[in-house]
């Protein structure tokens, strides 16, 4: 008989989505670390990037891949979300962990769907099936204007990647696809825009989350 | 107004499929020997191993991927169908060419599907997503006892790779998985089970193929 006792926590599953330049991982490392002061247990990942797979992959999406269709760019990013699910998320959320996720289901929304014009329905379901029932409890959008975020992410890496070079249209049609998800579903997704001094952005990020844990 | 006549003539697509060691690659070699002497135009390739991206991805699949999920790995397996219809089945076709392509569908079907169990009704959904509309006209389904079989795939290669290692009662699955299809659609398969003397499958082989091409 199930009273209501467990012995797992719950964990509980925050992803950062945003276009290029937004600053996810910096804001994600000052998240963790201001949880971590509060005595929570974080586990932290991105994607693609975060799996056993994942570096070969990464490899193939971001750098070699240039010919590289806009399916079989599709199929790669569930191939691995299904490998970090199984290997990374599931198991941190069952331990109870606080899991901040770099990039999850909505990017591959905004990215191969609103960006490359995939059929938005077909990334849908093979997320759905790559996800295996692990949705994010909530979502911060950082959000930032597609030419300042392209000028602060090439300022961030040494050189610009693939997607980078993709072209404004591209990701103003991602940063569109976004604002949509975001809409769609409220109570899911928190816009957050980023604000010129990235401790303000970072305090409306951790008001958030906190806010959230509160009533989880 | 479309009259029946058009500037690309129309290739075939023939795919091989069966367990280890049936003798897919030899029996394709052969065959395509004996295409070209009869004065057409053929175009031989496998999957995984035909497109841009393939190289990486076989290696992950084949050698490095121990902790490799299955639904990850049927997904790796679509991202290289996907490319591999765009960048070589498709504009070949096009061309006109016979081409003889070294696993396809069916084997996705049979080893993801039937072989780790993976659901049957997903994997056709994803094989249908990647291959685009494309679709085999003949299947030769080369059969041979599992091990029978899986003994002369590891005396071919030098050692085993993660497929062959998965077991015997795995490749028992994939070749009920691969006979159950073939009963499936009678029309697209032909059953060509592995004879003692190399020539006499090869025989057979020709002649499934001969009488497809005449009627085509």
């Amino acid at each position: 008989m199930y009273n209501g006792l467990s012995m797992h926590k719950n964990g509980v599953l925050i992803t950062f989505e945003g276009p290029e330049g937004s600053g996810k991982s910096t804001h994600i490392r000052l998240l963790a670390q201001y949880l971590k002061s509060r005595g929570r247990s974080v586990f932290v990942t991105r994607q693609p990037g975060g799996s056993a797979i994942a570096a070969p992959l990464r490899t193939i999406l971001l750098q070699t891949g240039e010919g590289l269709t806009a399916l079989a760019e599709l199929f790669l990013y569930e191939a691995d979300r299904a490998q970090h699910v199984d290997e990374l998320i599931r198991p941190a959320l069952t331990r109870g962990a606080v899991v901040l996720c770099d990039r999850f289901t909505d990017s591959t929304v905004a990215y191969q769907g609103f960006g490359r014009g995939l059929d938005l329905q077909l990334v849908r379901s093979l997320n759905a099936a790559a996800a295996q029932g692990v949705k994010p409890q909530l979502t911060i959008l950082l959000d930032v204007p597609v030419e300042r975020g392209l000028r602060l992410a090439s300022k961030a890496k040494r050189g610009s990647d693939r997607l980078e070079r993709a072209g404004l249209a591209f990701h103003r049609r991602v940063r569109r696809g976004f604002l949509a998800l975001a809409a769609r579903e409220p109570r899911r997704f928190r816009l957050v825009r980023q604000q010129i001094d990235p401790a303000a952005t970072q305090a409306r990020i951790r008001s958030a989350v906190d806010r959230y844990l509160k009533l989880a």
